[in-house]
């Protein structure tokens, strides 16, 4: 079936071709397919900031442990996550959905106020994990979405978060950075990994029937 | 495209039909799809449990704030990830690996060092939370899937962690519950959530152009 089709025919692109550009069209299917992901409470608690300012990626290839994907990717997006939850900001998502579904603003009253009880006493550190867990759901999205678009794309954790965030001016939007996801076109010639086989945890030891 | 199609149709079942049970085909089509997300070095830090025994599944419902899905679903999946990593865990996934692309033993050693190296000083909350984190891929992967097959499909965090860990005896495997994916089919005449608008973040405040 498809999906399974793109998934086998994605990998891990760790050389980019810089002069091949990904077209607006693709890239706001990519991003559509990322904002329709499901999240916890619907609360979608991450942005994805679309760099392309080459001035801007040279510097995130100094704080992505010299990283050449994110020079060479047409476009590399960057995750961000909420660094906490608050009552207004869960209330104000909410309201938008509610007005959305034409429903009265109360209808969500006593969901908001279970979800903060449980969400306050757990603190920013864990609000800011969860936060960005909901991104990872989006990024397996994601990643079905450029696979479908025969679209080039890498994962990567690897970068200095801090330094990251201070790049992007991330702390005064309330975010964190959580991970990159450069786009682009594979660079055959360069790329060791494109003619390695995937491998995968074989099936019997990764499903546990009960 | 199909992609944006399937993301549209699926929501967050909240009432599956009880009677009707997913084909061990789709079923397998959903696993295999979770199986060939990627995840960080390659390591699927986590397992899939699927759950179709009844009184198993009651009991999951009193740890899961008596929420209905878990019972009337056809499978429950519980993704399940590993509750700390050693040398000895990525050894033997790289070991794989590299047997798989019959590549000499040797060939990831220094990525090795490199990798515990950063991985060691972090502690085990730390990657307990990162190997969680790799499992949400396989999620936005999985709900992508089964929206392909026409199953529908619920992510649940609702849970306690500590008591599903222990009704599926996780710490023995070495694992932790991270959240369940119950899989069915919605009961369109009882499930108020199957006719709502789905509602999203707008773009314009989903993405930030730089």
């Amino acid at each position: 079936m498809d999906l399974h089709k793109n998934l086998n025919w994605r990998y891990a692109t760790k050389k980019f071709d810089s002069e091949k550009k990904v077209s607006a069209e693709k890239l706001d299917y990519i991003l559509e397919a990322a904002r329709l992901a499901p999240s916890s409470s619907g609360l979608q608690p991450f942005k994805i900031f679309v760099v392309t300012d080459q001035a801007i990626k040279d510097q995130m290839k100094d704080i992505s442990m010299g990283q050449s994907q994110v020079v060479d990717a047409s476009h590399v997006l960057v995750f961000a996550s909420w660094d906490h939850y608050s009552l207004e900001r869960i209330e104000s998502v909410f309201n938008y959905t509610l007005n959305e579904r034409r429903l009265p603003l109360s209808t969500m009253d006593d969901y908001k106020k279970l979800l903060w009880g449980i969400y306050e006493p757990l603190g920013e550190d864990w609000h800011a994990q969860h936060a960005a867990k909901q991104a990872y759901i989006s990024l397996g999205i994601a990643l079905a979405a450029a696979a479908e678009q025969k679209v080039d794309a890498v994962p990567m954790e690897g970068f200095i978060p801090e330094k990251m965030d201070e790049l992007l001016s991330l702390k005064a939007h309330g975010l964190k950075s959580v991970f990159l996801l450069p786009l682009g076109y594979r660079d055959i010639e360069n790329d060791w990994l494109v003619n390695m086989k995937k491998v995968r945890t074989p099936k019997e030891d990764f499903i546990v029937k009960v």
